[in-house]
């Protein structure tokens, strides 16, 4: 009967009538598994290219709608731009060689460093690891930014890498998704106080605003509402870059020396830790204040 | 003063001593960041090859640490397992493309139709979709299963995509998979039951072991415990599967015929819906009684 | 004096001035060499999917030039598409996993058998390898076709790889390229009867081609020109199909027996060769007759 | 008749036996090469990352054999270099996004400009461009070195693609490549030295350098053969840099100015042209000579 079992337990087609003992000692299902295992050599190589920066970008998926179910005020909504900077701390402190993160609205860009071996380089991984501890973390902190007000469902994020070769490159995008978020909380400040104080239809703003430029729409905010745009948040206007820095703390340590009484000294020591920023990364100015971000090209 | 403020939020380097008006109506950073556009290009088409499978294959990470840390009962722990099931139908349901998911410990398979036209086969939207919903929803769902035990932390699962051409490649994966299941579950079974019940330490069980195949752990189960492995738990022994089915519903409906009173009346109507099975999908019986899961190779 | 030439001969920046003797024995440029050496690791892997046919299609570049040049007769010049021809089988004798070759006009086709796993699969080796030997041998070949007409300049051919993962994707490529073949070879042969015989210019001719159908050129040919399309030479109209066939030779083989004088025995033997065909391929009648030229999907 | 020959031309399965009217107008091959297009779109995109150097690199094929069966003379044979170098030439002329080749035994690089968009950058189209016009080339010019000596078949090349980030990259790549030439010709060198002028056989040879550095080996050609390595031809010991350069050219040209009798007149005017260096690529030396080949990192 054991035998009989020994066989089915193989999981494989058909039983063993005649020889059962044979069964017994020579169908092995580690022998099923390796006859199929050839379908490992179906994976395919996704090494990124050496010596580039290697960018991951994740977007909310369908965020028009996850806003509005969960009632995120316009045009920004603080509890959840701080989520996303929760859960992309989140990701830096998994994947060390992260060097810089931007993030504004719905999406991040986490930068690893050009001469990173993370997962041997491969694409898949990278992207993956990045989108899946994004995603969870998103859900398990949303309590400390929205409290009592429940997630309704289970949000999704989709990602891609993007190769860049050389420091120009890198910093160019960067600047291309800060000036993005400039264009658009520019927009949505307007779009919203026109709406909101203006007493006009989404409509009538939309209309109002076709065609504008930038000064145009700093002259509705500073002539209609009063509002100076510079003088708006910072997080809104510039977005969310974070970076690794040396933090000097002060904790006191217990000591004894030898014949005297213990005593309490205050020991200095710096670790590395993830700050944030909400300032201009399109000038130099940034870059010049931490040189340590960036390899050389030439090194 | 608005003038300067225009350039300022243009926010590029320098400023426009020279010209202010010429700044106010022409700087815009709509300018800036076309400047900017240019890093676009630097993506890279990653395209599936057409008409083959799309596997995206997820694993936990770090999950034996996870493991100890939540206290997950040996050999199998049924709530971590329900959770994993559950996240998997919250990935079907998102994604339709999808036509058979198979998991098993901390892993997940799903499979996109070949014909599949989503995300334009783009195997990076692909894979990071799949994970970062899988991922979402593992917490969002931890609570159904695990009760007030807490979730000490965003967990994480990386993500691959592997493309199979024809039905037998396709079939041959998902054997593997479950052979696999069926290695571990086995050895794991009689390694715990030695531990658990045999008061052996885990070093011992591992000696005892080590170059037994598949019917001298079966003997082992049943001459020392009294198990007898095929009547252990299928969802063990088997893994999930997940594939859509039509069902039948009978709901009541109320309705008002001419001269009549409102009456409810039964009406039956059929969904499609996400079923498991705890199946061998190795042999053909499954396929033959699921023959829309596949399609031809020679359509 | 030597040592000097030691340094020099290392082939590295600057002198030894201090330390001859040290040079001497130890600055080899195998050291220089493995200092470079990492480049190698900026190769990537291109190996094309298993199981699938890979087609590597081969295009004349500038040939409407070169047929100019070299006085190519309208609408096809035998010389021209007997030497690609020539040239194709000479890829098919180097790689004998080509399975079928197809070509017409300056473009020829090459299949690798789906299980091939010749230069590993790696796409830049297979497509590199046929490009290289079909340009070779084109202008090896010129004499044998064109005799004195001298050939000018090198011509140049490029080559792409593509993947078919079941036999109707390969059957409908070649189906394709005879199609063209068939709509291109019918066009200009009305075209340049229209030319010919019928003293129109190009201009005239392509005016009065514009908007017919396939039928419509029939007519033309035949109706003004006397030309039944379907007696036209079939290497025209279907263009080449190159395939592995055994072939029976009978060969005479000296012989000594023993208390025998020598004598001429004829024996058989059977060879593998590549063998022409004009026919279509379209159909099914063709791929009935050569069942050996593809392997099942589902093997 | 010519209707049922229409149909036949058509190229479809078949017949019109009913309605051949209706074949006569409609069926057109058209429609059944738009019915096969679809397998156009199997084609996937390989385009190569911006703003990194392509380098297309092609190796001989069987060499070793090539040489033996046409003599070429040991330890080089100037005819096969000067016919590679003259390939390679041909190959710069017709792509001229090609910065710098470089080439040493039966092996050549060519680097285009990492700005190049010459294909839009696809991979296969630059390799296959590379190799062909250096195959053709190779048999086209073959009587310029060989003279009367026949090329015995058409020789094979194989080619690949890798991409460099940043300008130290590529001169690691070059540097690379001449160090492997330097430590072949140095071994290749005394090697037929002790065999030709030594008496030694081959195997006598390989043993005697067995374990030797640069430094022993040049000891061996000074000591016992009389020969400073340094002195030996750089075309052996550097390899064969191709580069463009402007090149001054004075042509007296036929001028006539008014009331004056026709005179000749000397015209200076600049060319770019390929050029060929012998020298150290490995130092500074020659990139700061020849600022123009590569491109600023940043810039």
């Amino acid at each position: 009967m054991l035998i009989a079992k020994a066989c089915t337990v193989a999981g494989l087609v058909g039983s063993c009538p005649v020889r059962p003992l044979a069964c017994l000692f020579s169908s092995s299902s580690n022998m099923a598994k390796s006859k199929f295992e050839y379908v490992r050599n179906f994976e395919m190589d996704d090494a990124c290219l050496r010596n580039c920066y290697i960018v991951v970008r994740l977007d909310g998926r369908n965020f028009h709608k996850f806003a509005e179910q969960h009632k995120f005020t316009k045009p920004n909504d603080d509890r959840a731009l701080g989520l996303m900077a929760r859960s992309a701390r989140s990701v830096m402190g998994d994947l060390e060689d992260i060097v810089i993160a931007y993030g504004q609205s719905d999406e991040f860009s986490f930068i690893f460093k050009r001469t990173s071996t993370l997962f041997k380089r491969r694409s898949s991984k990278l992207m993956t690891h990045v989108v899946s501890q994004f995603s969870s973390s998103y859900v398990f902190y949303w309590k400390e930014f929205f409290g009592d007000q429940p997630l309704l469902y289970p949000p999704g994020f989709d990602g891609r890498v993007v190769l860049y070769p050389c420091n120009r490159n890198l910093k160019d995008y960067l600047s291309w998704r800060q000036a993005d978020c400039h264009i658009n909380n520019l927009y949505n400040t307007v779009f919203w106080a026109l709406v909101q104080k203006g007493g006009l239809t989404t409509v009538q703003a939309e209309d109002r605003l076709k065609g504008t430029l930038a000064a145009g729409k700093n002259e509705i905010l500073f002539a209609e509402f009063d509002i100076n745009y510079n003088n708006e948040s910072a997080v809104h206007r510039k977005g969310t870059t974070l970076i690794w820095e040396k933090v000097k703390e002060t904790v006191t340590k217990r000591t004894k020396l030898p014949n005297e009484e213990d005593k309490e000294v205050p020991v200095t020591r710096s670790r590395r830790m993830v700050q944030d920023y909400h300032c201009d990364i399109i000038g130099e100015q940034f870059w010049q204040e931490h040189p340590e971000i960036l390899e050389d090209d030439d090194y």
